[in-house]
């Protein structure tokens, strides 16, 4: 269908970028160390790249793929390659090079871009890499080219930075495909479109309240859900963005204070990290610090550290299928005055829809009739909507699943609170069935996490011969700490039901995926090497 | 085109309510006087307003005229009306009984409300309304029913509290039509379709700076684009609308300080006089206040008056047919520094289309070529995107004209500022030219606003037998002033090239539209009565 184009645009997050370039043409866009790039030049170097890629032959349809951390040249690629009608594909650098090699091949990237301290993930590969037709080497740590191909410099000098016509004609073309760094199994292609893009991107922008003074530091990868949408969101607004190659909290804290960052979103774990540090050197900061975090529910405990040193935490939750956040903890006016510890426990709800989602809710998964309103019984999550992905790449199998009766399926076990809000209890697969009851392994975690000398917890089932599974805890402590695993177990039974309470206690470091979601599958296998175990 | 809903919802302002009303009941959704409605309350007096229109036949494409001040039931029109695909026409309460005959017919509104004290605009011509099937009295000051109908509390009792499903499967479908108060000729109905409405609602509040916490009061007219839209922006983000029957300076600072008010929109002549109330009054604002300004171009010193009781001023330019602002004069932090006068230079300029309106120029309309982008020479402003409207309703031939190379033409004169700021300078037809050379009446009028003793002005042409035609400035005074004729000419004559400077002075009130716009048109009429002004 046509329409006329004097009152009729396709939603495209590319725009943002324009706009900015013309209201903002000498306001710094993008700083990455002694990096400062005006929104012009931002612009400039995305022709550059656009163009030098349809010099190359890439075109409508194409799949671009970066193997980059947050870095210029990622973010400059969330403009360039659907500017042209391509689409992106920005792989996660901390996957094992065969899935790497499993996402170029199954994605049919036609080229290639690696920052070269991640060559070795495709180095080997390459020649099985049948579609790929030119590799480009981002050259940051250093100048070599690891790779058979020019250096992003030398590529972008191939382009040209007058305006590139934006080829997107159907709002709900593909603009990325961000494979989900999945659990288990291989990894599935979500399909972004450019009218989702377009509204998450400023839907999260009101939510989080950016404008164009605030300083966004890009602690969260761009590679997961195209950093929630904030590559494009943050230009929206004419906000600054702050690079950044490796997420650590010496680094975040040094650069929060030097560049006087606003805002930054970033995984449960992150702020774990951040809060142990700031603990240790006695950091407070001098100025309010927005933090949006999602991924994992993050514990009360773990809300309540970083508000104690000057972050407000907004937690929203969401998956890469509905372009990250999806929901948001909105915060009512009547809690300002809860003590302390009842504002972390609100705050740890998922929430309600945020307000270009508007549809979620958790249903029986069965009937998908609505569970009751009550706090307690437990359903799946669904949600639909303009920010939910058009399917899996080439898995018409997997889509159909996902969106059965035409809801997106989450896989995310919650209850819906009297007040709309819903409350993640645990992922399907991660729920314990103990003699017959549900034990959320959240709830049993939050606790831990209320115990002094724990910083950081799982808890999966592990076979037993009476009731069938039980909660084991593992456990990363504080430094100069040495709980036992009898104090802890008996912490537990003070404050939860005592069949909830870990029968086991383990101490060490947890397996994570890059996005600093803890892997508790890995726990769990080993837990359950050799038997099986029933999942709904 | 039909899409799986899954992943693809129609974008309709209506959506905002149903959410609101899920995500915060309980919180106070608008107050009027000692009535106080949550959400809920809101969303279910919504719903008993649609399903009884639906019972009285009103269906999808059917027009609803209401004729009504901004009260709740006005505030409820914009979501009921719409809801079941049928089409609101607010009607301006300041027009003639024969322009609003004119309307209610043209429109062909099959359902009237009317505000009972303004019953007499329709009371005489109803017989002569030939598709009105009914008519609802709206009984605020009284109780009086003054038309033949129900009164609307008793309507709303029709009707049924519980959610009314949204019968919008086209999201350029028409949700409202607001009829220009044209300044010459007959009412032109500008067709305002739901993609645009939702854009326009969200986009203003982004650049509004509103959240949930927000309360906005209604200074600005319901029936003026539907408020600039924020009859639906203000509940998109939660916030709290504010309804007020009279817009009057003592009432205005009264709610502003009961109420906590943190947000209102108003023409400049409303600041003027709501600054003049405040000198009188020796008023200050206790707490922030923003204000979004537009509808005619503010002066400078407007501006700081109002800056200077404490208020921060955002100005927006934009026209009906665009659904109220399209650009917004961007603030940069850059001129933070800037000398008070020239902050209040830059506020006066018109700016940069705002986030989701991306295009707007100015161009020779002759040859549709952009002007030169150097703050002098005059073109005239031109826009395109989702927040244009359909056309004008019956009125193919106007449209046209309208749209004239896919574009539509503003008829507003301006220069753009090598920034890309641009700034208006006059509407087309306001623009005097004299020997040849062309003077800016509001440039003339910015001058004469920095005159002490001048609280507001208009400069229009008037016939001269040597130039043609020369500026003359029809003078408001403050109270207890006396300035004579020859020191406000002295006084411009200082400040800007002779030629420009006002011939003749005439002291005295100024005719203005409902929505505070001066009527120059009437000034000039008067100058001119008898005698042909060609007009380019």
């Amino acid at each position: 269908m046509s329409y006329p184009s004097v009152n009729h645009d396709v939603l495209s997050p590319v725009k943002f970028l324009v706009r900015s370039a013309m209201v903002f043409p000498d306001k710094e866009a993008v700083i990455y160390g002694d990096q400062r790039r005006t929104y012009l030049q931002f612009y400039e170097r995305v022709n550059r790249l656009a163009s030098a890629l349809k010099k190359r032959g890439i075109g409508k349809g194409d799949k671009v793929a970066f193997i980059c951390p947050n870095i210029p040249p990622m973010l400059e690629a969330h403009y360039a390659v659907p500017m042209i009608g391509a689409v992106l594909v920005s792989i996660n650098i901390r996957l094992s090079a065969n899935e790497v090699a499993y996402i170029v091949n199954h994605s049919e990237a036609k080229a290639l871009f690696v920052d070269n301290e991640f060559a070795g993930l495709v180095a080997a590969s390459l020649p099985e890499l049948k579609k790929v037709g030119f590799v480009v080497n981002i050259c940051d740590i250093s100048a070599d080219k690891p790779l058979d191909g020019p250096d992003y410099e030398a590529f972008l000098s191939e382009g040209d930075p007058d305006p590139v016509e934006i080829e997107v004609s159907d709002e709900r073309q593909v603009a990325t495909i961000n494979y989900t760094s999945g659990t288990t199994g291989l990894p599935k292609g979500v399909m972004y479109h450019h009218r989702g893009a377009y509204l998450n991107a400023i839907g999260e922008q009101m939510e989080f309240g950016t404008n164009a003074r605030s300083v966004y530091l890009w602690t969260l990868p761009m590679f997961h859900c195209n950093g929630w949408c904030f590559t494009w969101g943050i230009t929206a607004m004419g906000a600054t963005h702050v690079c950044l190659r490796k997420v650590v909290p010496e680094e975040i804290f040094k650069i929060v204070a030097e560049e006087g960052v606003t805002h930054l979103c970033a995984a449960p774990t992150i702020l774990i990290s951040m809060s142990a540090y700031a603990t240790e050197h006695s950091i407070q900061l001098e100025k309010p610090l927005e933090i949006m975090t999602a991924g994992a529910p993050p514990a009360p405990t773990v809300i309540q550290n970083m508000e104690h040193i000057g972050a407000n935490i907004t937690q929203t939750y969401g998956l890469t299928e509905v372009f990250g956040p999806h929901s948001v903890c909105q915060w009512q006016s009547k809690w300002d005055s809860l003590p302390a510890d009842e504002r972390a426990q609100r705050k740890a709800r998922q929430g309600v829809p945020f307000i270009i989602a508007h549809y979620m809710d958790v249903v029986d998964p069965e009937t998908m009739e609505p569970v009751s309103r009550d706090g307690k019984t437990m359903g799946e999550v669904v949600m639909r909507g303009n920010n939910v992905m058009l399917g899996y790449y080439n898995d018409p199998e997997a889509t159909e699943i996902a969106f059965k009766g035409d809801w997106f399926h989450s896989g995310d076990l919650a209850v819906m609170h009297p007040d709309n809000y819903i409350q993640i209890m645990d992922r399907k697969k991660d729920i314990i069935i103990s003699g017959g009851e549900n034990i959320s392994t959240v709830e049993v975690e939050n606790v831990l996490y209320k115990h002094p000398d724990i910083m950081e917890v799982a808890v999966v089932p592990v076979p037993d011969p009476k009731w069938g599974e039980v909660p084991k805890a593992f456990v990363v402590t504080r430094p100069n700490t040495r709980p036992s695993a009898e104090e802890i177990i008996a912490f537990c039974k003070e404050h939860l039901a005592r069949f909830k309470a870990p029968k086991y206690i383990e101490f060490g470091e947890l397996p994570k995926t890059a996005t600093g979601k803890i892997q508790k599958f890995k726990l769990r296998e080993k837990e359950w090497a050799g038997r099986n175990r029933m999942v709904n």
